[in-house]
């Protein structure tokens, strides 16, 4: 744990998090997932921090969702276990897919195609292990997935299931259409679809005596609403409601006071001539998901609802008012302006890349900003 | 050097470079430098590597541009010197500039404001050292930099040069609106109104008794069109061309085959109702820079004009056919398709970001793909 006397003293830019919030997201999933009688099995890919996975899991370090290798290997090499990657077997790795199912408990992998079953079966397994393997299934997200009332998936289903040193051990869904809904009914529309169809395979699979011991559906949007019939399933994945972000916020997720993170940016210059402040937050530190999404720019501005980040480039944000001129003297060469992202997976992958080796933790206090956790990355 | 008997091994998402390409860009930005009579201080920031910053230097490790202090001790722990931090002075970093001042031989800093040389002076540097400024002057690219014409840029000048313990090392400027020509014509126009305009204000300087050692202008398109004009800079300060991308070849900078950089993918779904392939290139891997830039989505597909990346999410994108049915059997799962990246210098930080970990060096040939440098990030 690093501290700072004051968030004056940052380098910038600065990802920032304020732990409470993290910690009040997590819980209300977790009492949300208690309230329907499902398992929690929360995603890593949004935030990729010990800290955060400790929080989610309630400190069990069991149950959890990877999407990358480097994800499985982080929290493997912390003690984690019972990690599904739910990313379609990619070819080229099924030895170090392999080496993971050796070394833990349960290392679970997904397949949406008997080829990729034939590949898994090339693989033999040390110590009479099994491939644990989830059948992908595509309610009408349209990435991975076989569609569930395509004859081809109770196939498939049956071929994992009978396969030798194969178990299906679930089927897996992934909302991802709900990130196209603006509100709540919208989100549990996309909700009640993808449960009704999930529920539906499974009906089909213990008709034709096929044993699936559980089904996985999620997505941050539709976990945060969840609908009466979700209790029928055995599990949720959700992962960015952790930290929440303005998408999330505009698809109607959460409100904007749940949202755990900001980056933190300095004046670098002041323009008058073309009515512009620069910032030190080009789309190395913020990432340009936000591209025409905002009327603000690229993020809202926290606190200053007049200001927009008008343009990006590597290192350097030009910020203008929404009309009017500027009161140059409120923004002082070197002094801070916070930012809400638009999309927080993108940047924590941005300053988290690889190792994490940059993240320090903050248990400071300064005025009204709680400021625990900050991934630094100037 | 790692090798690798075959680009089929290769982990993929994989960002390779032709190591042929960069030793062929790289020696003709020397030769047109020499045939100005200008000295070349190559930018860092599009590779961020050791190997490139040792190829555009002629292995001289002098004379480099850095627009990050994490660059700047990236190559000063290198045995790197005369490097220029071509960056507004940040004020909560003036410390660690002054750091890098005392422990290199010469270390530059930029700014355009008397805030920032009233800042620098603050900080008194040991061994009798004197801070060395450039002066930042916006030859109407609009972002860093006071206008030359602007009387308060030769007032800021004389300020730098009359300040105790401060030198004018030199004017700066960056043609950053070279980025909105297209063709030879229009760059060539912003490198005259960019050489000009330096000129003229190298020539006020002298009138008014300042001494300024030398001027320095920069980008890629101009860089790689130099005007005669040019001849009469003291330095030139490109760094993309080192790789070059596809944004680079519709400004005019470059021919296809110049472009030295990659991303290998390989299939991981096939799905045939929607036309689709899915590969595991997301916006991790590539940066969503291309966004709504070209008529193949988020890259061009190296040998099939006929395909198109229409869609990313973190991890995963879709092909489809640019009209008519996809032959599948043409892709099967775990074939290698390769990618002709937009943006090089958004890709090359995403996957180098911190400490450059995951490179590793190929010295394979393979076929008529030559593959020496790689930079993997799966």
């Amino acid at each position: 744990m690093v501290s700072v006397a004051s968030v004056q003293q940052l380098l910038t830019p600065a990802f920032t998090v304020d732990i409470q919030k993290v910690e009040n997201n997590a819980r209300r999933m977790i009492e949300r997932c208690q309230a329907l009688g499902v398992q929690l099995r929360p995603h890593m890919k949004t935030h990729k921090t010990l800290e955060c996975a400790d929080i989610m899991t309630g400190g069990s370090r069991r149950c959890i969702v990877v999407s990358t290798l480097a994800e499985a290997h982080f929290y493997a090499d912390r003690g984690f276990d019972d990690i599904l990657y739910a990313y379609p077997l990619p070819f080229d790795k099924v030895d170090v897919c392999a080496e993971l199912v050796e070394c833990l408990e349960m290392f679970h992998v997904l397949i949406d195609s008997e080829a990729a079953l034939a590949e898994l079966t090339k693989r033999q397994l040390k110590d009479g292990k099994s491939w644990l393997v989830w059948l992908k299934v595509d309610c009408s997200n349209g990435r991975v997935g076989v569609r569930p009332e395509d004859p081809a998936a109770l196939i498939l289903a049956k071929s994992i299931a009978d396969c030798k040193g194969v178990e299906l051990a679930g089927v897996y869904a992934h909302c991802g259409n709900s990130y196209q809904a603006t509100g709540v009914k919208e989100i549990q529309a996309v909700a009640q679809e993808t449960t009704t169809a999930t529920l539906g395979f499974m009906e089909k699979l213990e008709k034709a005596d096929v044993r699936c011991p559980r089904c996985s559906i999620g997505s941050t949007p539709t976990c945060s609403h969840p609908i009466p019939d979700m209790a029928r399933l055995n599990e949720l994945h959700p992962g960015n409601y952790i930290f929440y972000d303005v998408q999330q916020m505009m698809i109607g997720s959460c409100q904007m006071d749940d949202i755990a993170v900001r980056v933190l940016t300095r004046v670098i210059g002041q323009y008058p001539q073309r009515n512009q402040l620069l910032v030190d937050c080009g789309w190395t530190a913020l990432s340009l998901h936000s591209l025409g999404m905002l009327p603000t720019g690229y993020a809202i501005i926290d606190g200053h609802p007049d200001l927009k980040l008008v343009g990006m480039t590597q290192e350097h944000g030009k910020i203008e008012p929404t009309s009017g001129k500027l009161d140059f003297d409120k923004f002082p060469l070197g002094s801070l302006i916070s930012l809400i992202p638009y999309h927080v997976s993108a940047l924590v992958w941005q300053c988290a890349n690889s190792c994490y080796s940059k993240k320090v933790l903050l248990p400071t206090q300064e005025g009204d900003c709680t400021l625990d956790l900050l991934i630094g990355y100037s």
